[in-house]
């Protein structure tokens, strides 16, 4: 099941969606026609858990893809938001997670050769995320090195306290699509969040899909263009510390919780490892795909204040 | 004005309240007496802004020391929990803030000996927040080095996108005390948030300070204890970057919301810094305190998993 969070129209609420082939379901709208209560949001789904997501699946097939006036829209007719468009703490970012990314960012930027031995771990905060379509700021006070990475983003669906690597999965509520953006000339003494924490630099989107439309994440293809030009493509079997492996590891000392999300690293071709280097400028537009998820588009735009 | 979130009973839910000298006021309450809408929660207060806080002044100056039944509470009978128990987004953590500091880390750890040009910023998710007296986490499978450091906490009041030196002060609610645990051989390829970040690394209290009863945050003991032992003293004076230009230079590129908290570095003397090198250890007490803020005492327990 892929899910949206959309606005029907530009001032209408934000509403937690279906995809069902060209149309969006408005949930609670369904639970309504359905005589339940759906939630209305995408924290509010993950909050109830799997009876929540067994409800809501219950009152689609109930619905037969017969929905009453209202329940259903164009897709092509809303707006799609941010999954979450305001999670409920930084998103946990994972640094050099790809093998030929390692050797680009030590030939370019000021990290190790070495492969790492446990996963690098940074956050973007909430303030971070934009929807599809949002503008990617660019500030040339502060950057001159606007970077793009694609990555798969992993969406927590229960509490996870020292798990398992066996049992890590199982803590998913499902996947979804992130550019990782990075100010690289911001890095400070080797902390990322500056770089990569600052407003718009995390789009995020279109979908989650759930975990069990998902079986196997580390077997997607995914790519990101930039003004049409394919920069990135890579497949998520490249990963140096897998999904499963991730979500043990953070687990160990930091809880996650449901609606926490992990972008779990990007593959070579950013950036600051082309020669000679190419950076994101106002005017590009950035395009990134995870297989069987979908694509997010986003312009950049000039923000530099006078 | 010292605010505090506490429970009346172990079963109560939290509530706002205001010191009082030895009472607590219960603000909510306050307002029902008063027959003023007052916010329930520190989040709720900081969103209402300045004519929040002024009407909770109005109501306290109203009552005049006359509480009906139920208002006021003595202090020693409730139980303080953090001053924000869940923050909505990672903490702002501030590294090699005070000169003396930068050095003793140069010598120990992995940092440069030279003072940094701009903040170093890292963040802790909110899974860290512990209030007064709760217990902090030593897991010896993870670390061997587990160690302290006292530091001013700013709390922001109203939103703050580049903003200047000289405007910064405007944007803080208030200000608090937290200790800035740190796991220091878990820094994991430079990147500080599995170091600072697990789990009840965040000892936070015991109450806010609002901004007009601190209007200079620069002038401030600190210190801290172990066991008894003086382990770190300085003066708020000797930050390298101070509160306005933390704020400043933060919202430069990331905006800052009501109720964001920047934990603003801590002095020499952390455990790090010592010959020999101490840690903290199960059983092991610290207290650490800010002028005119006050004081929080915190254990260090077990939680070794089998």
């Amino acid at each position: 099941m892929k899910l949206v969070t959309y606005r029907a129209s530009v001032e209408a609420a934000a509403k937690l969606g279906v995809m069902d082939g060209d149309l969006v379901v408005d949930v609670a709208h369904l639970g309504t026609m359905m005589g339940e209560d759906l939630p209305d949001s995408m924290l509010a789904l993950i909050d109830a858990g799997r009876p929540g997501l067994a409800m809501l699946k219950a009152c689609l097939e109930g619905a037969e893809g017969d929905y009453a006036t209202g329940v259903a829209t164009d897709l092509a007719n809303v707006t799609l938001l941010a999954p979450i468009p305001r999670p409920r703490k930084n998103i946990f970012g994972i640094g050099l997670n790809y093998v030929e990314h390692v050797a680009e960012s030590a030939a370019s930027l000021d990290t190790s050769k070495d492969l790492p031995k446990q996963p690098v771990i940074f956050s973007k905060p909430p303030t971070t995320v934009i929807g599809p379509g949002d503008a990617i700021e660019h500030n040339a006070k502060i950057t001159q090195q606007l970077d793009w990475e694609v990555e798969l983003a992993v969406i927590i669906g229960t509490t996870a306290r020292r798990v398992s690597r066996e049992a890590a999965l199982n803590h998913v509520f499902g996947y979804s699509v992130m550019i990782d953006i990075s100010a690289r000339d911001n890095r400070r003494a080797g902390q990322w969040i500056f770089s990569k924490g600052q407003d718009t630099y995390a789009p995020f989107g279109p979908c989650i899909i759930t975990a069990d439309d998902m079986p196997d994440p580390q077997i997607l293809d995914l790519w990101l263009t930039v003004n049409g030009v394919e920069k990135q493509r890579s497949n998520t079997r490249h990963m140096l510390f897998n999904v499963a492996t991730l979500i043990a590891d953070i687990s160990s000392g930091i809880t996650l919780e449901p609606g926490d999300i992990i972008a779990s690293g990007t593959p070579e071709g950013v950036g600051a490892g082309r020669t000679p280097q190419e950076w994101l400028w106002p005017g590009d537009v950035v395009i990134a795909t995870v297989e069987g998820i979908g694509t997010i588009r986003h312009p950049v735009i000039n923000t530099t204040p006078d």
